[in-house]
């Protein structure tokens, strides 16, 4: 496995690969590598001739300094995983590597504007803006994303489709611990205490959505039920619990065909997200 | 030479040039093409192995309605036009191909805020948006654009830079017609009347530029000989006529080594614009 430092690498990298014929599997991380990358890592493998990772803690994507300070860093570790899922190469640039007096930004409104975009300023502009970024460094075939990030999946689905980019975006199902909870770097960070109440996102999804499967289509109601589950862990503290339009994003009153059902709390000094996909069709 | 309609013509056409190992030099235009244009056309010729020229008049880019509906085309003299300068292929979308419920943009703060961004609001944003489409859709080694529109250059080079866009921006010098108008499409449109006064804003640049040459530092002794020859044609309404750094596109107040005199101004219904480059060292 190799590690690419430079963007000059990483061109080099990408395009010996497509000469020698190599179909190109791209995933994007910000390190800090549990069992939900590597179900990215894996589904590239299967699908590409060459996989690169990235490995880089966007800067512009952290609406707190505090978040990007405490965000967890561990390279070393992050490459061992990187090759143990058969990763060809991991693309791990510095900060100034990548942005160097930037004034360009990428936005995509609608999507961005609700929900993560509400709740953490500027963050989907600077995701979307360090992906194309991505992509233009490292010409992807396809690139893997996962569902956990529900809204960050859709924003840039909607800038892949608006700008032409020519890669294919794929998602990948949340992976979730054996209680439920979704697989995140933040998790780490958690009390121990806390890392016991943090499932009941989880079940505070399920129950909505149990609502939604056994006939409730009012999504008041959905949500509801799944606040009275919130409601029984005081330290839980929910920032939103939605139904959206999967595609949009925006907030559906009744459910006839396919929804998205998003939260987000939190937990002593962790913030977490999860959502589930429902289809009444 | 092949007319492309649709984004998977262009796409197509692209990769057939790259698997036959041709440079593709891209020259992106609005159409009513003039001998502005013919000079791009001719240095792509001269660089690359496939010439690609686009046709689109981009309806994001244009702040005002009228000037959107007025803007001059006849596709039939543009691809002859492009066939006697040895285009290979043309790609002419329609407004529907381009855009379908796009929520996506590309903001360059700085660059694009002052001069034509302020007189034009959200018209960089359009440019650089549909550009990044284009480099997007035909996988440009090179692409050439016109120094007469030098702010736009400027926007243009930054994105390409900030977003690690793999193409290399030709700038290509103005051409003008015999008494000093800068060519463009919207010269079309001025009355003969006009079109006699109309060189007084390349003479007003010139003025300026004299007094720098001369020994005039100061960016507003030199912009006050401009703004007297603009006077001399009660007719031309200036927009603006400023001394500016040629990167930022910020106001200088001395001039110490390159700076960028730039106008706009109005003649009857069309508004014209201009620039001198020039250089103290």
């Amino acid at each position: 496995m190799i590690l690419l430092r430079t963007i000059a690498e990483a061109r080099e990298h990408s395009a010996a690969a497509r000469k020698r014929g190599l179909t190109i599997g791209l995933v994007p991380t910000m390190g800090a590598l549990h069992a939900g990358h590597g179900a990215l890592m894996r589904r590239a493998r299967e699908e590409a001739g060459s996989v690169i990772a990235t490995i880089f803690v966007n800067p512009t994507q952290f609406d707190r300094p505090d978040d990007f300070e405490k965000y967890p860093r561990d390279l070393q570790a992050d490459l061992a995983f990187c090759e143990s899922f058969g990763v060809d190469a991991v693309f791990a640039p510095s900060a100034d590597e990548m942005y160097s007096e930037t004034l360009t930004s990428i936005e995509v409104t609608g999507i961005s504007s609700r929900l993560e975009g509400e709740f953490r300023p500027g963050h989907f502009r600077g995701v979307a803006t360090v992906v194309a970024k991505l992509f233009n460094i490292i010409p992807a075939d396809r690139a893997y994303f996962g569902e956990k990030d529900a809204q960050q999946l859709a924003v840039i689905k909607k800038m892949v489709a608006d700008l032409n980019i020519p890669v294919i975006i794929v998602p990948v199902p949340t992976v979730r611990e054996l209680d439920g909870l979704a697989m995140s770097s933040r998790n780490q960070r958690l009390t121990p205490a806390d890392r016991r109440i943090a499932p009941a996102v989880y079940q505070a999804l399920c129950e909505a959505e149990r609502l939604v499967r056994s006939g409730t289509r009012s999504s008041s109601a959905a949500i509801e039920g799944g606040l009275a589950v919130v409601k029984q862990n005081p330290m839980l503290r929910i920032e939103y619990l939605e139904v959206v339009d999967p595609t949009t994003f925006q907030p559906v009153d009744v459910v006839i065909s396919e929804a998205r059902i998003v939260a987000a709390a939190w937990l002593g000094g962790v913030r977490l997200i999860d959502n589930l996909f429902v289809s009444v069709r």
